[in-house]
């Protein structure tokens, strides 16, 4: 039987190409490993964006649409949103009480993302108990990997410690410990050399950008500021056009005499950017005509996800019953 | 249009005398006037006794049986178990989002309670928490009149405090407030003179507890450590069995005469524990009449209790689809 895999992303924005090279590219892999779920984590978005759910309505099926653009297979992945499984939010409930509060805010992952979001002394309690239900999510679908980022790695430490706890305390083995799938993956800079890409800082390239959007994007990167002329020696290191070309340029041996080139002096940015805007035009090309399929038929999207909400609820309801037998709240069915 | 009356209680024993006479009697008279439902909250219960959950399953349906032996009529008032309502717990993780760990830590009730337990600094999330899980008990029913001791004023304005930032924040009026239901309850101290009564401390008087039982309980109540022969001269204030009998003796000039008596001295403690014992035996005997026919008859309790679940399955269904539709996740059905 294959292990179960759980994974997914937050709907706050659509999804780009650094995405792609951090997560998707191994999710596309892993589907053929394992019993893959793949989450839209709606109510997990709402914990720090509860003022703002426009954008989180706006983004589900955005996310869900660049998933399987990229070739998520609805055959082998079972896609779902986190608000149609009302069994989470129970098993989350009683995981609460197995938790500290300080044990909550000592959690580095938190503390980091506390800092960052500047909520100082204004932490929603949804916020802080996001690990908890991220608990719940791991646990209902007795997920035994969950691909993850080393900076995650505090979240499923802290779901390992409820789900001992659990078992111990209620003299149960329904919930399993899951590991972390550590790949190495490529961090993406942003298009503005920034060390992370992200939609707050204007410097992403989405999966679904037109070629018009990646040419203006790619021809306002910045690239060595010394180099001013074409005859002026450049940088490659550091260049974040010479970044995203090692990760698009396939051929190696072409970007190695281009790199020379650009040192010595001669090569201008507008032809090495006109490259890169081929390169990432043609990676996306297959990605969008499939993307474009399903958004002109979202009825059919609608069906994948409906089946996937149906089969991830049937499970979770399973893992919730063996849940509440523990706990001794089957009163009724006895 | 009757108003809605939410109330109830964590089943953590059975219920005793001073159970009725602090919040029961009231509730058999208020559920002629309001839409009542009594809620066994055995989650709440839980956030406090997550490692003895056998405690709330034997008491669940103890603590029902005792509603309905002082005269909870099921036509009248909707009996339910808090657990058999998940829509509830939904309704939970929507608000956590609205409401800052500092604010649930600076609430007076769960600050004192917390002190209380002797938690310190291991105060389960879940515990911490249970006011926001209290308000949706109190807004999945629309409940605008919930009954309570001053110590819980705190509960309730954090209730409203969601209510308010719900609506205003998911432009809705879906959520209600509510207003505390504060009666002249009468608190009747425990059987050693403790201002409370409490399984903890052993000295309740149950309002299933045996003619014998009663009997010997009060027969080892403290009365006044100096009335030690009948003659001696005996002081009524403050003396225990006095305090009940201001309680259950109907007779006042009788009562009168008696505590005179005493005073001068020649009224022994016997006489007056056994005039105790049977008024008490008589006040609880036509509850425990109730309360036998209804326990030699659990299918139907069982019955009214799961009607009692649908019911508040019903109305807090619809209560969600609100909350839903407010905030934007009703993905399928716009």
């Amino acid at each position: 039987m294959k292990k179960v895999i759980l994974t997914g992303e937050r709907p706050t924005g659509p999804l780009h190409i650094g995405h792609y090279f951090g997560s998707l590219i191994n999710r596309v892999k892993l589907q053929n490993e394992y019993e893959t779920f793949i989450m839209s984590a709606d109510m997990q978005a709402l914990t720090d964006n509860f003022e703002n759910p426009k954008k989180i309505q706006d983004n589900v099926f955005e996310t869900i649409l660049d998933n399987l653009a990229v070739g998520i297979d609805p055959k082998k992945s079972t896609l779902f949103i986190q608000s149609q499984i009302p069994e989470l939010t129970e098993l989350f409930n009683y995981y609460l009480n197995l938790v500290t509060v300080s044990r909550l805010e000592r959690n580095p992952t938190i503390k980091t993302e506390i800092a960052q979001k500047g909520f100082e002394e204004s932490v929603p309690a949804g916020f802080l108990c996001y690990p908890v239900s991220q608990t719940a999510d791991i646990t209902a679908f007795k997920a035994e990997v969950v691909p993850v980022g080393d900076d995650q790695l505090p979240i499923l430490e802290q779901a390992n410690e409820i789900v001992r706890r659990f078992n111990r305390i209620y003299k149960t083995d329904c919930l399993k410990e899951c590991q972390a799938y550590l790949s190495n993956v490529t961090r993406l800079v942003g298009t503005d050399g920034n060390a992370k890409m992200s939609k707050s800082l204007g410097n992403t390239i989405y999966i679904k950008d037109t070629p018009d959007v990646i040419k203006q994007k790619v021809m306002s990167m910045y690239t060595d500021p010394n180099h001013i002329k074409v005859e002026d020696p450049g940088k490659v290191e550091g260049n974040t056009v010479f970044t995203y070309l090692d990760i698009f340029d396939t051929n190696k041996n072409e970007l190695g005499e281009l790199k020379n080139q650009y040192k010595k002096g001669g090569l201008g940015d507008v032809k090495l950017k006109r490259r890169l805007v081929d390169l990432i035009i043609a990676k996306l090309e297959p990605f969008q005509k499939v993307r474009n399929e399903y958004s002109n038929n979202m009825d059919e999207v609608y069906k994948i996800v409906k089946i996937g909400n149906e089969k991830a609820r049937n499970i979770a309801s399973q893992t919730l019953k063996e849940v509440r037998e523990a706990i001794g709240l089957n009163y009724f069915d006895k």
